[in-house]
């Protein structure tokens, strides 16, 4: 019997305990992906309340508030902060078996000392107890980074984003590391109605006119050598499924020039022109050294009445069910053929195509990188204790799991962190009791030695940070 | 260790037993979903054989048989009674880890006191006893019901029927209360040799000819107040997927008067009309205040030999690998738009869906009814524990289990009612375990609330029947 | 708590132990499903080597090479034979949780009494005892049968193989029966290179001209007669899925016709016509007796580059995510009408079709063969626990576990015997504890005979082998 997250929760044997003490809680944080503000960083911001810290952009609350018959006044809307955490608090104890459940009270214990469990009887003054800790340095933006031994952060950035935050938080010499991750969605984005302002906006960073793809792949080429002098040593991509299109530079180009002359695309076009322009940034990722991820398999703004409402990231995106094999085998066989296949991190948001993605994966280690190709960590609806599993058991069964770069937040929170060591409980949980079962040898120094690998030190040679 | 089948199988925590045998056993059942024939509850029907109640129509074990190399003479064909039920006790002992075997033997448990496995040893006196617990006046229809504390069934029925067994049995004042099901499958099955007939039946039922979709629809609002009026609340679907297309009322009233004019549709408008007459459809359940099921997913009557030998429902169908998720996001979006989308529930057959629909469903949450969509328990080759396992976890991880309206029967038998002690062991079961490993808090009163309103409160509140 | 891969593990209840040791292990092996070159048996081969053994050909450890870092020179390149075992012996320690971990150490177990974890710092040492043990007669290829106690293996053959080899296995009258399977890929390759090359060499052999459909069916049924005359029961197939085509016997002819005379046909005529000479070779099975065999899923060659420079089946397969359903079910259903749907084996290799094939498959059996319609074992990528617990729960669930044929290798190499003792832990580890949770009752004999025909008999019955 253990209590409820308790010291020893999820780890229940014994070499899972000395795995988990004696490596994997020892070892710093590198959160490779998330989406942290910059600039909260950058200001080291405080927090007035808990509210701001948890339920603002948090639309994993937000759907679990609507379900439970919450109105959307209270989530979204006008309410004050102290209402929407009462509200919040009201969900709570129905919220067991989501990782919500867990979540809160971690991080209730790891930044507030708060063991209890949250409900409507201790709303209040759980309220205003964690409004008085956020008040505290220790729990300005980066003292709740250093409390959980963060070394780096990787924030997820626009090409247009000017990096002012970054060389900022760069020049104070911290301790903490905050590098920029290049996330290029825009510069495909070719039938979106914002398309010509947004290259206005990358034309003035540049500082010439983007009148052609290949000035659209030149201010590429610019905006990624800015990241990289900042530290950015990643890309991200947010294609529901990398097409499985044919290829082509000429109408790229032509169908460029044409839209710069306000023709508006097919979705067949756009998608030649994604895919084509994917396939020259990949280059210059390889060129650079750098790790390119794409988080594959999400259906997007699914509720068109709040889409109109309240916009997008608010709560209405799902699980996709997409062909992804077939356009992910042409877009990896494109740029091993030349040599240019970057290091490659796929995150899969339907637990279906685990296994198909994991041995895809495989197919494109060529031996010139210690786990070239990642099976990336369960992302977003999967990022709890079942969908981790799975992952690790697909990456385990089908590739080498001693290789993996492991976890990562993807979090737009600061309060995100214990989600490494319930990621690491589970690691060590699951390792310890086939080392007990006889599946793995009981050797601690040499299982050890693999788990804090897949803690923090594969992700420090993979990525080749400078810190 | 556990002996087979005994008081504590499936609840292997101490929490577990308290659970099950302190809340969820002592709740009544909602069987909100089932195929139990009205007539039977009507006229209190008895069971001259087991064979009757057991094997009549049952395809589960029809299956089991065929794989088990048994001749169809013994399975649908002219063999008596008594050889059928030897035929299947010869199965029997070859059926473990199949849901078979264990509803199998809880059944001559619970309801014949019977405790030894069945096999040909015994088979004829276990025949024997079988009969002679039947003919008891406890042993008819309403008597199997009420030994299990069944309070409500649903049963399925066409919109052309004329409910009568459902006004006979609300008049009689028993303890058992059974409402109808609207399943208006027939209303869209435009490319039906039959439609003409089935039109001609509801018009017959309605009073007026129905020359026109407006007829239809018209039609099809006088039935739904009827089923009302019995105490109907909730209609069901048998789409093996929500098609994507473009729904259009000119269209398809269009397509109606050819169609009445001697036109065949083809495919896609067959799939144009069901669609646009289901959206119709789905805004009067909403008005009314039901709930919708949808049990997507099917593929049927796969041997075309046995389809013309022995026709439809015989034991040929089985889970098809559909695209689900376009479809069902424009459906249940484009009702919400209007504010039109009634409470739903979609079972899902192939657990390869699962996490796309239960995250689907929660795009669609709106604040005003606690649990307002419902990813359904699992479904025909799903309901076992492998299945229902699945299901809670997805729904766990995805959403509110808690919220859950539980367990329904969808069987064609009145013996089918153990499951519901299946699925609350399971989930007692699974519940307890996690209260030991401290991922969910071991406060009894607090877990066993969400229990009680799983197994029975939340389908009480759900569906809200006049009882 | 087991040692690593001690003599318990997988076996976690008293019952898994007895289950296996009174029953599972005691029974012979018939591999009716592997890829060992017939020549080796035949001439009794010694290996030199054990890289010999274990690395020529084996793309699983290849990957798991190519995953770690490894150059391609000590894959398949130039390397030397001990420098090769030295670089998979750096690997090793670091494949935990993959299936190479236990078949490597299994294997050194089990043919070599060695039971320390290989690794660089005995590697060398290893590496010669290995080759010592290699080089006595118990160890040659039939040793290494024998030892396992194989009674049958069934090679894999294309029909123009002259089957010299095993008629020269059955004349040896030894104690092993090496079967040929006819795999009759390279008779539909309609648009393949080497088409015309491959009908001549087939035509050589039987002695006639093959100018017509005609004359390609009447080879493949003389072919058919010569496998069957050395004992062949079996056949096997290739295809990634069962395309839902209209089969056409005429235009399959003209087709043939058009391809003599230098047609190139597109991939839709290639499809209609290997659909369709599919079915007219499955009728030949059935009229045999023989059990046809299916491998599914697979998406082969996806390493362009690899492809190019090294040639097929050198690791660069992976596992595809097709629509299966509705081309098995045209398939199946063909030859069901016509009395003519032979003894069929499915094996998938994506996880999340396991459960539409399970069902898909009970909709032929017939009740004329006892298992008639098998879904396979765990096939390549998913023959590891996991994959192989996820088959056997699928069928357990979906159809019959008790009439199951049971584990075969599919490998390439003589030392991989043991994954039927592997396999058979896991099975009885699995029924085991369920019989100690109360889910199978606690009867031995009964549950043991069960077992056993798993392991054995079933298979024995279902193939018919002259033994």
């Amino acid at each position: 019997m253990t209590q409820f997250l308790s010291e020893n929760f999820l780890l229940e044997s014994e070499y899972s305990k000395r795995l988990f003490y004696d490596y994997a809680s020892k070892m710093p944080i590198i959160d490779y992906h998330n989406h942290l503000p910059p600039q909260d960083i950058a200001a080291n911001r405080k927090f007035d309340t808990i509210t701001e810290a948890w339920l603002e952009g948090d639309h994993y609350k937000w759907r679990a508030m609507r379900a439970f018959g919450i109105d959307e006044a209270y989530i979204t809307g006008a309410a004050s902060d102290e209402e929407k955490f009462l509200k919040w608090a009201e969900v709570v104890p129905y919220t067991i078996r989501n990782p919500l459940f867990h979540w809160t009270h971690l991080e209730l214990r790891r930044y507030f000392e708060i063991d209890d469990l949250l409900k409507p009887e201790n709303a209040v003054s759980i309220y205003h107890r964690c409004n008085e800790v956020l008040s505290e340095p220790s729990h300005s933006c980066n003292g709740l980074l250093s409390q959980m031994k963060v070394e780096v952060v990787c924030t997820t950035d626009d090409p247009a984003d000017s990096l002012a935050d970054h060389e900022q938080i760069n020049q104070t010499g911290q301790s903490i590391h905050a590098f920029p991750t290049f996330r290029p969605d825009k510069i495909y984005e070719i039938g979106s109605e914002d398309y010509k302002k947004y290259l206005d906006s990358l034309a003035q960073l540049v500082g010439f006119n983007i009148n052609s793809l290949d000035d659209l792949l030149e201010a590429a080429q610019k905006r990624m050598d800015a990241f990289h002098t900042v530290g950015g040593r990643l890309s991200d991509h947010s294609f529901r499924q990398l097409y499985d299109v044919d290829y082509s530079i000429n109408r790229s180009k032509k169908l460029f020039a044409e839209v710069l002359a306000g023709k508006k695309p097919t979705d067949e076009e756009s998608q030649v022109f994604k895919m084509t322009v994917l396939v020259e940034l990949s280059k210059m990722y390889h060129q650079r050294g750098w790790a390119q991820q794409f988080h594959l398999g999400a259906i997007r703004n699914n509720n068109d009445r709040m889409m109109q409402a309240i916009g997008r990231d608010t709560g209405f995106d799902s699980i996709g069910d997409f062909d992804q094999i077939k356009g992910l085998r042409r877009f990896l066989s494109t740029l091993d053929q030349s040599g240019q296949l970057a290091r490659t991190i796929i995150y899969n948001l339907n637990p279906k195509d685990n296994e198909s993605f994991a041995t895809m994966l495989g197919n494109f280690n060529d031996g010139s990188v210690r786990g070239k190709m990642q099976f990336g960590s369960g992302w977003w609806f999967l990022d709890q204790l079942d969908g981790m599993e799975k992952q690790l058991n697909a990456l385990s069964n089908m590739g080498l799991l001693s290789c993996f770069v492991g976890m990562l937040t993807d979090s737009r929170s600061f309060l995100s962190f214990p989600r490494h060591e319930y990621f690491r409980r589970l690691l060590c949980g699951m390792i310890g009791k086939e080392m007990d079962r006889g599946l793995i040898p009981a050797d601690l120094s040499y299982v050890g030695e693999i788990v804090n690998n897949i803690c923090y030190y594969n992700a420090r040679e993979y990525f080749n940070f400078e810190t």
